[in-house]
């Protein structure tokens, strides 16, 4: 019994995207800027993909650039974002526990001269939005935030703080980072008045190496890549078509199956925490309303990558916090003020909506074996 | 008949890479910066491809950094490379037919007070080496410049021209712009003292969407991207294991059959040539030393998109330069000092290794009855 419960550092790509891709690069391999019919074709295709990634976030086809995945995107609102107003004022707000490639990006900021404000989480792992709200003023020009987090699935909620933002402070340019919530949380855009958003593919079952950012009608970014035509010059580079294809096609299926994923996934996470209070020594990190599809606890006195790889031995395969951290102490986990102990066992289970009950028993059982052998 | 002749703006992937890739999709799906068995099974793979990419070019495993393409990589060796440097200097000579992502790279350091050297071709087509080395003072951090010309194949000798570069001149850093060049010229950076060069994956029948930088060894460049660990850190961002994957594939092809390859379309190019030369108003304005793979004529009396609908009416397919200016007139024909009736009808034919006498005959017969047709 393999049991995959790491979906939230990467999914499998589903079949049909794969196949879709795989006629694409065989089928279909034109430039999609070529001005002939093999050209046009690809194109086609291509901007089909855009209506259905519009779609999943309710928002204009011409809203979606397509960038090579989550970081860029992250990069392109966050930096491009706030460059682009750096005449208004200097402030940015944000919380202390965004995705490196938004915290890294605060950080060439504050470089350039901007004040960056990293909003703490509260010891249950949430961010309190009327903090974040308080700490914008005239002089901000960027809120970002996570609508999903990473590590915990602590959820900010976006359309009501979007909306009490841009009440007060209408200029204010708001970012959110939806690699998390896409395909799992209902992201409307048509109602969240939220002016860039960053999604990716690999978190839905469609390919890594592609992404996109949702640019509201009339926001600004400055381009952080220079070349051709292509994406309204917002991101030129010959678009990687089959990818584009692919990651339109997971967004459709993950839309369609929106909310009956999100039943059986919580079915699951309510199942494996009631498990887990049967374990002595594992203990919740993720805040109680986190997403379901993450869940951070620790397993008390054994190290992360301890219990990592004996999960790994029975096949069961978690993470120790965020992929692109490769095992460094969690970010996300300090700024909660969690005790180096709990931080230093911590384990991320992350589902998917494919992950079966049996999967979460092999997890179950692995853990508790884990926490009778190796426990100190 | 169907004859796609337009493989310098992209090519038909090859089965085998695109049953490698679907293989990395569906069945080692594992983030490559996971630390359990899954992800380290797609970062072995992804290792294998880079080791498959040094070898194309004679590098170190190493030297290789993976991006999501050719604007991506020519952005990062250009602005980075400039960047990393300016506190020794601010000229950067380069020729004035590069892509636009060296372009428009360029023009971004000259908003930042670099002062930029443009090397014009002669009315041949070819860039003198000796005028673009005279271009190099004491105060140039960066040459750059093309292998191969993407719209009319000219060739810049990069092994000969580097050297006297770095022999006159040993702290200017040299960037190769080898995107068309990779898989049909030699690449030799055992030999050739370049610091950064820049190939792509979807010229020589790999995906679109991947690319990678060779960074020699102590190189710098400043990087554009920030986010996670992966890729040392100069390109951050989860790596697109089946891209890569593939990418390698196609290199490995690539390499493996170079010398056949250019020889059997250096064939197809000279009998070409010697037919359209019985062809009235058609004139050539690639080199006569251009690389096979690619050529450029004039239709004189007939416009380019003209022509362009009247061949893909037959199933030939051509371009009327590069894809991604997508129509716009051709800059490097411009530098060339070529009249504008003749930029004006200019088409660019190029070939792969696939490319059959019978489609060139094909488009020949539809240029022959185009000329007869349409021209003024």
């Amino acid at each position: 019994m393999q049991a995959y419960l790491d979906n939230s550092a990467t999914t499998r790509v589903s079949e049909d995207v794969a196949n879709a891709m795989l006629d694409m690069m065989v089928n279909t391999y034109g430039n999609p800027s070529s001005l002939h019919r093999m050209g046009f074709e690809a194109q086609q295709k291509m901007e089909q993909a855009r209506l259905q990634v519009a779609k999943a976030l309710k928002c204009q086809k011409e809203e979606i650039v397509f960038t090579s995945g989550g970081t860029e995107g992250n990069n392109l609102c966050v930096l491009g974002g706030a460059l682009a107003k750096r005449r208004r004022g200097n402030r940015v707000v944000c919380t202390a526990y965004e995705h490196s490639s938004v915290e890294e990006s605060l950080q060439q900021l504050e470089k350039e001269g901007f004040e960056v404000i990293r909003v703490r989480p509260q010891a249950n792992g949430e961010i309190d939005p009327q903090e974040f709200l308080q700490n914008i003023n005239d002089n901000t020009v960027l809120a970002s935030f996570m609508f999903v987090n990473n590590e915990t699935g602590a959820v900010l909620p976006m359309q009501s703080l979007a909306g009490q933002i841009k009440k007060q402070y209408p200029n204010v340019t708001i970012h959110v980072d939806a690699v998390q919530a896409l395909g799992k949380l209902e992201i409307d855009l048509a109602k969240a008045p939220v002016d860039l958003l960053t999604i990716s593919a690999h978190k839905i079952h469609g390919p890594k190496g592609v992404g996109a950012v949702f640019l509201k009608k009339g926001a600004r970014v400055l381009p952080r890549q220079f070349g051709g035509l292509q994406e309204k010059k917002i991101r030129p580079g010959t678009e990687a078509a089959p990818s584009i294809v692919g990651f339109g096609l997971a967004c459709q299926n993950a839309s369609e199956h929106l909310q009956e994923n999100y039943k059986s996934v919580q079915a699951l996470n309510a199942y494996l925490k009631e498990r887990l209070g049967q374990i002595p020594g594992i203990c919740l990190n993720s805040p109680e309303n986190a997403l379901p599809y993450v869940l951070n606890i620790s397993c008390m006195g054994v190290r992360s990558e301890i219990m990592l790889h004996f999960l790994e031995e029975r096949e069961v395969y978690v993470s120790s916090g965020s992929a692109c951290a490769k095992g460094e102490k969690s970010h996300v986990l300090k700024a909660m003020g969690l005790e180096d102990k709990r931080i230093d066992s911590a384990i991320r289970i992350s589902f998917s909506h494919d992950t079966t009950q049996a999967q979460v028993d092999a997890l179950i059982d692995a853990l508790k074996a884990g926490m009778q052998t190796i426990r100190r």
